[in-house]
């Protein structure tokens, strides 16, 4: 059985905490690694501290060749670091290896926007007042962070915070989630071999409690934080003065009109239904077709479903596998009953065997269902009709959420009427809601989440600006 | 009869030269102004080099002030401006007046943006060889500059010469029309209130032989012109080691699909095709329209083309007045009677009364006749069918001119077509080519021009960079 | 007595509680309005929620017409204005005319950032995942905004709420502080004339009790606070899932090197210190001179502090008069005092009469004082020697603040240093801190702040980007 | 002997011209390649037309991967390459193998730069007119480019022309010097394994008679020349309609003022002015001395010059080494007995041996002399003493040239008079002028040059912006 240490300060260390580590897909524990506690969580802020000026310092060159090694040390191992991901994850391989390489791009990206970090020129005599004066702004990184990421992109997401901290000049203290803690640790040796000071990046497993001190300790400048909304906001309140970022859920929503490609979105939204058994911020949770096409987008739709292929997520050919566990499954199953409950029809799926949920989709359904306005973080779409597209725009609207929305539509007018009125942070025009590419700015509005990542947009969160006002005299 | 002196090195001057101005209109000169010789042009020269320190180092707040009070004191008299430019050029008043509005606009803009003048900051270490240094650009006004306006636009099109200029910090010397110098000349008067210093505008009539010194002059940093692309392109090759801004002519094109609201696409190609007799750079000169709707466009338009109202340019009510001068018109009436030689057909009007040209509508044409081929400038326009929208995009891309292009479409595929392959500046979707405010940048590809206008980026072109590298020892 | 009325959802009105003002000179109350109640607020609240959507659809030429034209109409009204703001705040007259002027300034960069709200463009294909695709970003108004600004600029600082807002196209409910509500509720006047929607600007005078539903009320999507940062850093805790911007205090120091023209440097330091009493977040409160120009600095700075005048705000001779109340002047008395049991030598004033404080220069401080660690928002200086540069930025850091810093050198290393190393929001080279003008980026970091207001940095904290993807197909 | 083919239209081609290559240390000829002729010339043009529509659909991770491919076997091959340039250019092996990693970097920068071609959201709503209507600005690639590049970076400054055209997606046809054609043929043979569609990039060593095509023929929509201001300047006015960028030369000056560490100066001052025996368009020609440290600068500057290491190019110890031919080498000869026959004193140096030319250093000049007024392109510098900061500001100014200026010292006030006053391209304070990297804005004005390149900057230069409004209908 593998033993990763985990990564402190610089060091590699074991703790009188085993966490052990399943896989969801045999149920097997396959590897085991470490809680950190008190001790390592202080070894790290205080080696972080230090290393504050060390990484503000550091000259662009230095840390484009850092962020460049281990954007091509991923590369080059990418498909052992696959297994471990889906082995961890449960997420289907092709899937995994997909995420291994948005992990490379996105080191590759903080790489290139590090020596792109944001300053101005602007005048300053626009009054008398300001008269043989002129101004500079450059950004400065924020100091030491920390990062709390999720299972469900348990490499992605966790390099999402570590390589804009990097690239702005910050230390990062990361918390990855219990169930998945490999592939982070995986990425820590090779971290450690870049030249990166002691303290730049740790890598720290903890439970919630000893984690809670990441979101309250006064030495940390900010925290970026992925999960679920309820425990993000309430972070939020008990953060003190540091900044925070939040990426939390959402049920994202996709509209499909008449004027669309049919077939070719019926597809896209299996992808975006299913992928990784649903458990995606962004997942397809809400279809929306025009009356006109609901009858063919529905037979083709379900036809693609049926076919996806069932197995072990370390198969290349599985498409659909286990969900991360058993807990997880048996919340999505009291959903959708209670939707059948309240009047929803299952058009497909809706059963659960053990942490496998079937590809679910239900009609007939309510806003108020759970199932439409909580965040179902499994397989599970709800298609429905409408006649007009302003009242789609409102069914996309009617919800806590503002993530990122879909819309298929091949008319000028509804293009325009989607991007002025959906309230979401994204709108994807002739493709899923799912869509994501690291470097776009991304993050929702509502109770979706504070703030945006997306490479450049994460730096510029993690640095303040500072003017400096020159006198001529 | 009211005489105009002309505006040399900050004072008011006659020269042994009168030119009579003359209301196209009636045909009578109702004014004079006076041609400005080389003793005028080195005075003019002689204090715009003087001025250039002075303009450089003039705190944005003076500038920001000059230019406002400038734009104030347009709007204050606007409604007599309106008819010193309606006399001098035919153009009926409610149009007259737009220009003067316009210029109230372009001057404010030039205002703001002198605030904004660029910037930037970069890093410089991106390899070992910059390690310590980091760098700061700032933009200086190029210098001395020259200014060639045309007939058409007699106040506005001079002042998207001057103003620009004027923010950028540089002294200009302007060269108006011979036909419309008044307004402009109008303008001196307000510009000699404002406290810039003598030389930073001089406004000088010329003939073209004297005015050639404005292209050849090496004091001259830069030129600004905009008039027909015959006299523009044999400007550039002989004004030395100076910057040149074109703004020339084109044939702009239409293209009217049945997804768009027909009848609204047809009252602004009326609008787009005889405004100011379309002697309008941007006029509408050819309309292509889907097979589908072509016969139902052609109906509305023809029938409101109709209702036109003929008239005194000083008349409010007036829609369309003369030419220019008969010179212009003959021309067009050749041109158009070619066409009908070559086998055009006119729809309606095609007739010369004068300097009068009635509002013509061709169809049957070929893209080699000169009415298609060249710029009419001119009451005419050409109206023809298509039915694949790529083949109307290859119909307005078959020209040698690239000024802009209007698409009426609701669909989200002709409108990504459209901005992606015409080879045009600018693509106004649902709406005429005629379509221009004053910050957009606007500006020709193709025989169509050089550079681009608008005033933040005619700042651009106006100004240098400099790079500041800093090494930190 | 003059009697306000209170501005609620675009009507003008009293309550059952009467707020009367006072002259802090004269200690009279010269004028009365009103504290809002829960009835009123939630008048405001309501409109201003349907105000939302009229704001954000409103062009682009609506907004700039109602900024510029407040802006023209407060400077018409100067002087009397000026008037008002001096009698509420004891702000000597030329000091409260110098801020009418900045919000005349204020409103009018408002309006001409209202025309340049950001916007972006991006290529999405980076990798084979996003080919066929390209992205828009367009920033979008956050809503309903609650505004909470202090007594010291009462104009101005909620200026900064109010033009931002409506520039961005949000809706804002306002609270002065209660000392000086009354050029606030002028501006209500100007504002109720501009065709703004009802709840469009809501001007509440209230109570801390009434006033904490602006912190906790979830319809409110932002809040902006200028005061005290113990005040302000409780709401950050407090205020749900809203943004939230702070512009809190500071014990802003200045650096004096030999390389500096220490005769002018001393004049701006009597300035900076005691303009309006030291009642501005970025007074000068510490100065740090170097030991080879200290004497000479200190001859010179003390005879000009001598030479202040005291004297009836409304005078316009007058430099220097009372504090906002006895009570804060009681507490700097205190605090004085508690320097000088702790050590400190006082070389000029450190007396109270009642709510008149001495101009006070203290020496021999320790960082541990409270006249040197916590803002001392009165007339009170502290003036120390250096012997290297690298201390004295040492000297400034050694706080828990950091608003901005002024540093008087011709030194190219020492200007690096200070920008480089000070951790503060704005270096000032070779001016005070107390340097602000209304379009720069203004704000803290450490305890001192969150967020950057000035106008176009405001903007963006209003406003939430919303990316569009825009798939070829 | 080695032979190099040419590379026509994506195929290697030998002429029945052929070109040999002179090693001019050793003056034997030891490669041999070929001249392309009219025929050659109009294969590659039309070969670089069809191209155009493929690089400009060309997705960007595509010209992403084309350009670090190349970046990546350049660097794998440096060594060789290196060789290879030092060869046929006579360049000491540390600076050819220098030259050789800088373009590594220049195609890994322009690979970067093709990610974030620049585009613009504008609202267009300024006035009523434009009510409903909003802007966004891309910016397409002009078309087939011509690139001409000199002797004396023959691969850096060729890949200056070739990596932003690639970025920008156009076509280009490029003519190295005929000394030293061998590298960038080297480079054509990693181009060619890159999936670049034929056509895309041609090398054509041409005489000077068939290379003029490149200026006149139409076809070409942009010329992109490095080289002489004679040849620069006649072929901007032979052009036609194409845009034009001239890199052209320069006699930079250095000021050392005495706040600066005047050895380090010295020593930064001998590799300006001496690498590549001064052939750098930014080589230190003119250095100003403050009389206060003029002697122990010219002490120090004199016996670091003596210290320089004569040799064959290819050995790593060499420092200077032979011209790239005799020719040059009388004509520096011949600049420097004429100034002394007109009264300048020689300090060191001053002797030709066939292709070597003594590292001079003359002193005594006079701004007319010929090695201080034009671009002496050899090792020479002239040495003089200034008294105060402002004449030597003038002194740099003195010249028709302003490309780059170096400037030694420590003074805010100096820094701030050399940025704002030095007409020059850029401004290296701390540094010699012969500081290029190459992502930075580089580019000269007076008789300088005309645009600027820096990957960002040609990219930018190299590109049309087309504006879409957008109407709301």
């Amino acid at each position: 059985m593998d033993q990763y240490e985990i990564y402190v300060a610089g060091k590699f260390k074991t703790t009188s905490t085993e966490l052990p580590v399943t896989n969801p897909f045999t149920g097997k524990v396959f590897a085991r690694t470490f809680l950190a506690g008190p001790d390592e969580l202080e070894d790290a802020i205080t080696a972080g501290l230090k290393a504050e000026s060390v990484l503000a310092d550091m000259p662009v060159y230095r840390r484009y060749k850092i962020l460049t090694d281990v954007s091509e040390a991923i590369r080059k191992d990418k498909d052992r670091l696959a297994g471990v991901l889906a082995m961890e994850s449960g997420k289907p391989y092709r899937y995994a290896l997909g995420e291994i390489l948005r992990a490379v791009q996105t080191f590759r990206i903080a790489a290139e926007e590090s020596k792109r970090l944001p300053g101005e020129y602007l005048s300053i005599d626009w009054t008398e007042a300001g008269d043989g004066k002129e101004g500079w702004v450059k950004y400065f990184p924020v100091g030491l962070m920390a990062g709390i990421s999720p299972f469900n992109f348990p490499l992605n997401l966790a390099v999402h915070k570590i390589a804009p901290a990097l690239a702005a000049g910050n230390p990062i203290i990361l918390k990855p989630a219990r169930a998945t803690p490999l592939s982070v640790l995986e990425l820590t040796r090779i971290l450690d071999k870049t030249g990166l000071p002691p303290g730049a990046v740790s890598v720290l497993p903890m439970d919630r409690q000893a984690g809670d001190q990441l979101v309250t300790d006064p030495r940390f400048k900010m925290l970026s934080f992925t999960g679920s909304p309820q425990v993000g906001w309430k972070m939020k309140e008990r953060a003190g003065k540091k900044k925070i970022l939040l990426e939390l859920g959402g049920n994202a929503g996709v509209i499909v009109t008449p004027s669309a490609d049919v077939s070719r979105a019926a597809g896209r939204c299996v992808t975006g239904g299913f992928a990784y058994s649903g458990q995606v911020c962004i997942h397809v949770q809400r279809i929306y077709v025009h009356e006109a096409v609901f009858d063919s987008f529905t037979r083709i739709f379900i036809e693609k479903v049926r076919k996806m292929k069932f197995g072990d997520p370390l198969d290349p050919g599985t498409e659909i596998s286990v969900m991360i566990d058993e807990e997880n499954a048996a919340r999505v199953e009291a959903w959708v009953r209670e939707s059948v409950d309240q009047g929803a029809e299952i058009i497909l799926g809706g059963k659960k065997k053990g942490n496998y949920f079937e590809p679910t989709v239900l009609t007939r359904t309510a806003s108020s269902m759970k199932v439409c306005s909580l965040e179902i973080f499994g397989p599970v779409v709800t298609l429905e009709k409408f006649s007009s597209f302003h009242d789609a725009v409102g069914m996309i609207n009617d919800s806590r959420y503002g993530l990122q929305a879909g819309v298929f539509t091949n008319h000028l007018d509804e293009m325009n009427e989607a991007f002025n009125n959906l309230k979401v942070g994204g709108v994807i025009i002739n493709d899923v809601p799912i869509f994501r590419v690291d470097h776009m700015p991304y993050g929702g509005v509502k109770d979706s989440g504070f703030g945006r990542e997306g490479i450049k947009y994460s730096i510029h969160e993690m640095m303040e600006p500072r003017l400096l006002v020159k006198n001529k005299v």
